[in-house]
């Protein structure tokens, strides 16, 4: 018996999100049907991270058990015939039988995309959310500096989430404009259900000029999923990068 | 009687081209049922670059006459509330009556991209070309200099398109490499049919090692279809940059 870990890319578009949901297409889903019809076995992965219906992954991961002799490393081929065209593995290789996915120190990297534009580009509206209201870069980046390091996230988390603590680090923050695109990059060793899409949601606030950027530090205080922004739209987030440490 | 000219931009992934076609979606039938429905009369848009399926445009153009009261720099708002959501319009304004896109000259920008990796990424499937085929991005820029300046580019031409002459002129060819990305980006005064998805077949085939750059310029003068590389897939191309001069 073999533990085999993929990296799987996928368009959240047409997804219920990763987690197996019966009746619903999920990424998981996809997977354990691919892995099961190419190795005559049922397989069950166990996934990285959670990702929401329509988030997009470049790097999510999985790993699952099998005694095939398919070398791991053909595995990703393999499957690939199998997925359809909006999930790809990008690597699949061995790793030890104790390789757990969510028990081991990792740091991921997720991308929130804004389109800010007079008019949405058709070509940019499954990745990048689209807003016409003049979003200021700079308030935004002053207000992003107080989320960074470790702190109580309570209200950057969605109502009724059950956790243990809400206590979270972030290690990096940043807000880059690229052309007509303003892009939220936060790196962190975990994240609260809807964190990254509620701080997307509150840095926009504060970049159309509702709110000041100290008052995050106001938000943060507060513990109250109420004091922060809205949710921002699935559409604009991408899980980008994903280290185990 | 006023004139309106509109700058369309969109995904091009379920569309049969541009140009109006009994019984098949298209760009331009689109904006004849939305331009019509809004302004309760029969309207027929004259396109400015008839873009072929599943190519994309960031600024098409297109005109059509109107008798409305709406001021034209309004009619993109009203316009893109009827439009499908994969069609935008990114402005609108009155034009001289004489107006006509296609017998104007004017400077057009495309561009080609390709996505040079091992695997597919499914969030650049609608809009770049993936090939795990490693290009030689040197070789292909080597090649492009010698489709540059005014040539008859009949070797670069569908075979069957019925053209008065087939010399056209190309402003700049460059192929830059953006991260796993190859843009392939031309500008010219006008393109033949496929030409530049013929281009970006051709100077792939080169970068693949079929063929030295140099071979360009034997293609160029056997003004023969067949001495050229293979028509590029749609999926790749889109209209970037619409200038008239």
């Amino acid at each position: 018996m073999k533990r085999v870990k993929l990296v799987v890319a996928y368009d959240g578009t047409a997804y219920h999100g990763w987690q197996l949901q019966p009746g619903r297409r999920t990424i998981e889903g996809e997977l354990n049907s691919a892995l099961s019809a190419l190795l005559q076995k049922e397989i069950q992965v166990i996934g990285a991270s959670r990702t929401d219906s329509g988030v997009h992954a470049l790097c999510n991961v999985a790993v699952f058990d099998t005694d095939t002799r398919i070398p791991a490393e053909k595995i990703s081929y393999a499957l690939n015939q199998r997925l359809p065209e909006d999930v790809r593995i990008q690597s699949s290789e061995e790793v030890e039988t104790t390789f757990h996915p969510r028990h081991c120190s990792s740091r991921k990297t997720y991308e929130y995309r804004i389109l800010n534009a007079h008019f949405p580009i058709p070509t940019k509206r499954l990745y990048a959310y689209f807003t016409y209201v003049p979003l200021d870069v700079k308030k935004m980046r002053q207000a992003a500096v107080y989320l960074e390091g470790e702190h109580d996230f309570k209200s950057f988390c969605a109502v009724g989430a059950v956790v243990e603590s809400t206590v979270r680090t972030i290690y990096e923050l940043t807000v880059e404009k690229e052309a007509d695109e303003i892009v939220i990059r936060v790196c962190g060793s975990g994240f609260l259900y809807n964190m990254v899409r509620i701080i997307a949601g509150t840095l926009m606030e504060i970049g159309r000029g509702n709110g000041r950027p100290e008052s995050v530090k106001t938000i943060l205080e507060a513990k109250d999923r109420q004091m922060a922004g809205p949710t921002a739209p699935a559409c604009g987030l991408t899980l980008v990068k994903y280290d185990f440490l």
